[in-house]
């Protein structure tokens, strides 16, 4: 595949409307090319790809006004968080505008008694939860990188805790949000449950950015537990871990977190976090509950790691070696970027059944193997979602066409055994056709029918998800 | 207001449609007035609102066949699953077919290794889980009725045990469904997670028949906990048990189940299913976990329970005592009928932050007492979601418009907190004026906007959740 050669070409931005900008956003709308560039790539290999102008929005009705002014000039939108995408969805292919939300970082209102937060969508996640610890309450949804909540909603993130406490999709209650006209639309209320019409909210998460401008979030959040502890346990091999995060979920053991490492990713993170891991594939295990209930559970695994060969059970019960191991866990990914210098990683995303796991994991295994280029596995195997990451060269060719054969083999088996494509990255420009192999060209129009429906003249995030809206 | 003097009339079935639906389904094309009336009326104080006639469907096939038919002639299509909807959601205001999935009953594949479930949309709850039950499973969400799977999708149903493993919108992993021109979708995988693209799927839960006619439904099931418990508690006041409720959510105790009944309720139930249940406002609770672990999330609630003036906590570990108050609590509804012959039951279902429960579920009993109407509540206090039944004589214009007055003030109450007016029957005829007064005009038009997007002829249970598609 040839990169980007499908994509049409930046419209660029009229004078007139470089000028309405300008007017309305002073200083904070940017066409320095630095600043630019910086919003013209995210995670993924695919090369840069800069919007024409930068804005950065202080407010909803900000927002509303740019999306006024975008319906007028009919130039593209595109919501930008922290640029930790990894499917190329910030990436301004049709070029216009990048709206940055980070500025907007307030917290508005946190409900202790609710257990809700309302925040702003440019709020990162581990400034969220500092600033809610105080009130023995956390935010669940840990994407690897400190990702915007906006962002989060926007891609469906999950992350190491989904297993107990699902990912954005359940933990989102209501929110703010721009339609492409300008219109503000408030969705959800701050009840658990409701059924009062179509749910707007989780059709405005994971939208990449093509429905509305998400500014203003209200998140459920969970009582920090009473008691925590990690565990760590290696295996004879990768199967074998796997073999026992499924008996774990079999079990219906409430586990909190369920993280499979393979030896190139604990190899990657022993040096990128200076630790001393064993190196071999790995189970990094956390338990939430009670005193009594925490160690049941532990005691339970145990037992499972050890029938399927696992040694090396050590335990983590202070919070601080508990923080140190999670946080390698999510300097995972970079870690093994800093194996090769210079590489890009092609990350595959796919889950499937709990049962089909194992042998889904284990061929690509072998084909990457095979292949005989570098690869590292982490994987949320509790919800039988994992990502190997292809360690290539940007500038080869047969190198990133090779990471796509293998990346493809691996999602169509996912396919085969009723998985997805992607668990919690979403589809960007990097998983379109596998969206179409995944649930049809007639579920793919629908969505196509809706964007039409919301976004009339495709202003926002053009050309993400779906071609030809 | 007066009932249905703001519908539609029916616009009736052209001789050559159903000279084709008889063509197609011989004698499972029904117009038979006793079919018709059956299906012309749910539990909402609605009278007889009757479709032109009533298809049974045997197969998604049949379903699609339909509605290219539906398509081509221009008549409505009305799914129909128990039956068992209240806000009039299945009343035929513009005529047209009736389609009756009761017959799609199949339970198609049970995958007890990753706890799902695929079932035809006809399959009711009591028989879904006496299907997986053998494999050590089950499906938690439980309406009052003994509803289809299918109507539970469509109406975004909760019920009892929803506070801790989650509604429809949680459960249901993928879904076949038929589009208003025939074409069939697949949407949603059985993975536990995905971001790929718009989620259809939980578009379609809570669309109320009126995006595409469900026919086959993925569910996640749970294990059957190792040890359950349930308990009884009675109070001086409701506000005494919606207080401990809401301190057993805020203190982070798993509880399964924690239903609020009302006196009135109690004494229904206690001459419905001849229980000797102490006559005061009361918690039905209900813990799963490990034996241990039930018998301290037990012991923490009978503390939080006695410091709020509770008392006679009774405790039902045997199954059969558990069985026969759950069995109760799903009869509350109809015990309720029975003590006013004749009467029907304006219902209402806000759903409130858990903080705003008790002065919410205060006001409402000072206004029914003060009008003098009969009435009981019932609630899933844990997810902050109570039902008042006002039980009214639906031939008395007068009384109708005390419980609709009574309805509307508690939920305009609800929103002024952040609430909804429905945690989980939906919208349908009955709440369509609350929905535009909790969520504003643009959101409800945007809900239309995607009606038309998939629905350009409104033929999908036209005049429902909004009007105007």
């Amino acid at each position: 595949m040839s990169y980007l050669e499908k994509f049409d070409q930046a419209v660029g931005l009229s004078k007139p409307a470089a000028d309405a900008l300008s007017k309305l956003f002073g200083s904070r709308f940017q066409t320095a090319q630095a600043v630019r560039d910086h919003h013209g790539r995210d995670e993924s290999p695919y090369p840069l790809m800069a919007p024409d102008a930068v804005v950065h929005a202080h407010s909803t009705e900000e927002v509303s006004a740019l999306m006024k002014l975008a319906s007028a000039h009919r130039f593209p939108v595109i919501p930008y968080g922290a640029g930790s995408s990894v499917e190329g969805q910030i990436l301004a292919i049709r070029g216009g505008i990048s709206l940055d939300l980070s500025q907007m970082d307030q917290v508005i209102e946190v409900h202790a008694d609710d257990m809700t937060a309302t925040v702003q969508a440019g709020v990162r996640r581990l400034a969220l939860n500092e600033s809610v610890r105080h009130a023995g309450l956390f935010f669940p949804v840990d994407p690897g990188a400190d990702a915007t909540v906006g962002g989060m909603c926007a891609t469906r993130a999950s992350g190491t805790n989904a297993v107990r406490y699902g990912t954005m999709r359940e933990n989102v209650l209501a929110m703010t949000v721009v339609l492409a006209d300008g219109r503000v639309l408030k969705v959800g209320t701050r009840a658990r449950k409701s059924s009062a019409g179509y749910d707007l909210t989780r059709l405005l998460i994971g939208s990449e950015g093509t429905l509305g401008v998400i500014t203003e979030v209200t998140l459920r959040l969970h009582p920090l537990p009473m008691a925590v502890s990690a565990a760590v346990c290696t295996f004879p091999s990768v199967q074998h871990a796997v073999q026992t995060a499924i008996e774990i979920m079999q079990s219906g053991i409430p586990i909190a977190r369920c993280e499979l490492l393979d030896a190139n990713a604990v190899k990657a993170v022993n040096r990128h976090d200076r630790l001393q891991l064993r190196e071999a594939p790995m189970l990094l295990m956390e338990f939430h509950g009670s005193e009594s209930g925490v160690h049941e559970q532990a005691e339970l695994v145990e037992t499972l790691a050890q029938d399927n060969g696992g040694s090396a059970f050590d335990w983590a019960t202070a919070p601080e070696d508990r923080s140190r191991l999670w946080t390698a866990r999510h300097h995972a990914y970079l870690a093994a970027l800093q194996t090769r210098p210079g590489c890009r990683s092609v990350t595959t995303d796919a889950c499937v059944p709990i049962s089909e796991l194992a042998h889904n994991i284990d061929a690509a295994v072998s084909d990457a193997d095979a292949a005989g280029i570098p690869y590292f596995i982490v994987g949320h195997v509790g919800d039988g979602n994992f990502h190997v990451g292809y360690l290539i060269d940007p500038d080869s060719q047969h190198e990133r066409d090779q990471a796509e054969r293998l990346s493809h083999d691996l999602v169509k088996r996912a396919i085969a055994c009723a998985g997805t494509c992607t668990g919690e990255h979403g589809i960007g420009l990097h998983k379109m056709e596998f969206l179409i192999e995944e649930t049809g060209d007639d579920a793919v129009s629908v969505m196509a029918a809706v964007k039409r429906a919301l976004d009339p003249l495709d202003l926002l995030n053009p050309g993400k998800i779906f071609v030809g809206a």
